[in-house]
């Protein structure tokens, strides 16, 4: 094993956004659950940093995005602390010593304590996955390069609408020259 | 009354740092205690936006500004969520419809979603009270100047560890040209 530390960010793994008939379920996010927990008991196991980054939105609507702002009010709420649908899924619930973030926007990193956290603990390279591809993965993936981070993204456990978007996302995040690998890939790489 | 929104922010004003005795107490915030809670009632009657923004830190220092972390760690613990020194005192206790904003460092801009909030209430003009002046005050005051508001500073209802402080820094704060005044002064302004 290699001494270089790694911190794993699950992004939006709530019940909201990934259970089956959720308000605003993504497709594609359910089955990802073994796989994203696969990768959490290796980091539990090797003891390296673990990040449980979610929205979370007051019911009035007072600090969503302008463009959901509307479905949000008069459709249905979601990400509503209090809520179960909130909740992160019980397969993947943090345990003590994980860090929990509240996030307000797509990215892990916007108005977040997750980079003041990642140079405290000395992490150089993040780890990310959950849900989805083209809003909370790219951005969090685009502002962790942005900042400095060594970024790799486990293609396996990480989801989105459709196959489609999946595909054309993890293109572009690639050529950006993100590692995009499995979660078998990233285990052979750090053996 | 004119039709001009303002908005109040009140910072800081937390059992840790107010009480006598608390570990990291202002000397001069649980004075300032009746006049933030007129300020409080003012804007109850009139309907403005109230924002109670508090620091927490996470237990185990991980989030800390490096420069407390030590004094966190091996002396007192402050401004840890479930502790009873976390809470806004109890004269100052938010009510429904009133913002609680979480804050991790000086400003109450720095990675919250304070200015997300305040555009989608329309609201351009800032009154800022709590403590304390040199730190988190001041850096509110200063952001919130960047982000393009007009701030006034309720003098009376501000506090710091010495007058001397308080006075130092009101006049550093209003050389840049924001409006240092008492809180009855703000009342005949709005009057």
């Amino acid at each position: 094993m290699k001494q270089k530390k790694y911190a794993l960010i699950i992004v939006d793994m709530q019940k909201d956004f990934v259970l089956p008939g959720a308000p605003v379920c993504v497709a594609g996010a359910y089955e990802t659950i073994p796989k994203i927990r696969e990768a959490l008991d290796l980091f539990r196991e090797i003891r390296w940093p673990v990040f449980h980054v979610f929205r979370e939105y007051r019911a009035d609507g007072s600090d969503i995005e302008n463009i959901r702002l509307k479905g949000f009010l008069e459709e249905e709420r979601y990400a509503v602390p209090g809520t179960e649908g909130c909740e992160i899924v019980d397969e993947l619930k943090p345990v003590a010593g994980e860090y929990r973030i509240v996030k307000n926007r797509f990215s892990a990193f916007m108005n977040t304590e997750v980079d003041f956290m990642l140079r405290r603990l000395d992490v150089r390279h993040i780890v990310v996955c959950g849900t989805q591809y083209p809003n909370c993965i790219r951005t969090t993936v685009f502002d962790g390069v942005s900042f400095g981070y060594h970024v790799t993204l486990l293609t396996d456990a990480t989801s989105a609408q459709t196959p489609e978007i999946a595909e054309a996302n993890k293109q572009d995040i690639a050529n950006i020259g993100v590692e995009c690998i499995t979660l078998d890939e990233f285990k052979a790489k750090i053996a």
